[in-house]
């Protein structure tokens, strides 16, 4: 059984979402302005607690279920030479997630969330979409589907990453066709393309751009033809994350593309999503502009697997633990402002 | 008995630092290049290892013992009608601290650090000035040698922070003896000036600085003067770091300032100093510009009491169960490159 059983019944769903929760939000805002500090000299630190709150919708929010989804995909745009590594890593990848030995199992270990790796289909790369759809319907709304079943209902919070060799070119690909601006615009570096790499990545997002240019007006579309499995899981898990009180942090480039489509269909659709931060690919931070969402560190990372929003629940852990164990001014009977 | 017992002393201290260990930082970067992912593609965690092999002069960093010192004064400063909240809070916040009621409690036990707080003659405060030095000889160093003192030698990481009401005044005042550009280039509102206040605050900064023009030339003279006995505290602290091996994480506006003398008299005497954070007060990115300090945060955060010094811990974390428990391309058999 497949959850959606179309793309208009995906559609429909993307554009039935609760709001957040403003009572709780602003119950935050209260409690904030009591605690022993100046008024907003936490800061950012401040509004993530409130942002907790509001999509969790509760006045006390928490973070004791985190769970980190990494999704894995194989791309048959590979074949057109645009990555620094063989395609065989994706699933030697995965290997080493279960194994223990990658960044991503160090970091949810550090950031005590819970890891959970999903490998879509490895041996049934999408298809070359330089020439035909790198997926048919059937094939994205399983993928969506499998996205969308991945989060468990009881998490507070969901950190969604990917691995996939090829895959910062169907990123691309879908953030120019969703933003225009060609690849030009939008291809970087990925793993490691040298100045030729680059251009040949530059050329194929373009061919691709132009082979399907008529069907590159509805966003789910551009999501089907030009990403790929793990790209449609991360568009499946924010939206049911959404549908069930679960704020999302997103990774890097490639797992903010994926979930793009859905700020596409509706603005408000990533409103509970944090931009945990911002990676060292370039197109990056114009896909975050795009969407509105300012990212939390700036640190240089270019490495997927989730790594950047795992990272983001060590400063989410320590706001909320501000904001929960402060004494207020009454409480420590400091004084507050000199008038 | 104080440690040093002229500014000419100190002074030569500050000039006999040893080096970073080279062979060490050398020794990660060695190991960053086998570890499962793309050259670089872990950015500035991968720099924060070697910074701290490098400091700690060791190929094998660790955390095991962080420190955060929080150093409290008094400022005579306040009568000038600087600050936005009365004197007393100083020592309020130091009660609070003991309670474990502050921002800074909550984050040193999230970043797995001890908290250290030192109130320095709270009941003294340094004289006003815009009319007299704040600290005469004897006082400032006696204050270096607190802080000097308070840092374990036993330490693996040391946080510097303070507490102040009126030392963002101070802070501003002595960044712009070090750096030129006067009050209007350096003062902001601290924890909450209106636009009266503020400009009330550039004009005590500009009197400070023509009253005591004939001594600036000297960073130490310039720290008695116009700093306060925490911030002399934070130089002696970081000073004692290098001494002894121990890399430190510098807070907000006026911890950096306070550091700032000794990159005045040794251009590498701060190389062993990571900048947490930089804050919303005003000047506080121009000071990192100055120092050559790349923060590793901007959450808008102006708190002090190394509350952005703290987060940075939890970075540093991840970065070094990253470099430590990752495994190599030959372990995890995945294949390295396509060429």
């Amino acid at each position: 059984m497949i959850r959606f059983a179309s793309l208009v019944e995906l559609s429909a769903a993307c554009l039935d979402l609760p709001a957040g929760d403003d009572a709780a939000g602003e119950e935050i805002a209260r409690r904030e302005a009591l605690l022993t500090k100046p008024p907003r000299s936490l800061g950012r630190l401040e509004d993530l607690v409130a942002w907790l709150a509001r999509w969790q919708g509760r006045a006390s929010p928490r973070l004791d279920r985190v769970e980190v989804l990494v999704f894995a995909g194989n791309h048959g745009v590979t074949a057109q030479g645009i990555s620094a590594y063989p395609a065989e890593v994706t699933a030697q990848m995965v290997a080493n997630f279960a194994a223990g030995g990658a960044a991503i199992n160090q970091l949810a270990r550090v950031a005590g969330a819970g890891l959970r790796v999903i490998p879509l289909s490895l041996d049934q790369p999408t298809a070359d979409f330089t020439s035909v759809p790198a997926m048919d319907e059937e094939a994205f709304l399983a993928a969506v589907a499998t996205g969308y079943d991945a989060a468990s209902r009881e998490a507070d919070l969901v950190c969604l990453g990917e691995m996939g060799i090829g895959n910062t070119t169907a990123a691309a690909a879908m953030a120019a066709a969703l933003f225009g601006g060609g690849g030009m615009s939008w291809a970087g570096r990925g793993t490691g393309l040298d100045e030729h790499g680059l251009a040949r990545k530059q050329a194929v997002i373009d061919k691709a751009l132009a082979r399907h240019a008529d069907v590159l007006g509805d966003p789910l579309a551009i999501a089907a033809v030009l990403g790929g499995r793990e790209l449609a899981a991360i568009l499946g898990a924010a939206l049911a994350a959404r549908r069930q009180n679960i704020p999302v942090v997103l990774d890097g480039f490639v797992s903010t593309a994926a979930a793009a489509p859905l700020k596409k269909l509706n603005a408000d659709a990533l409103d509970h999503v944090l931009a945990g931060h911002v990676s060292a690919e370039a197109g990056h931070r114009l896909l975050l502009d795009e969407l509105g969402l300012p990212p939390l560190f700036d640190l240089g990372m270019r490495l997927g697997e989730a790594s950047g929003a795992a990272l983001a629940v060590l400063v989410l852990r320590a706001a909320l633990a501000c904001h929960a164990g402060m004494a207020t001014f009454a409480e420590a009977k400091v004084s507050d402002r000199a008038g």
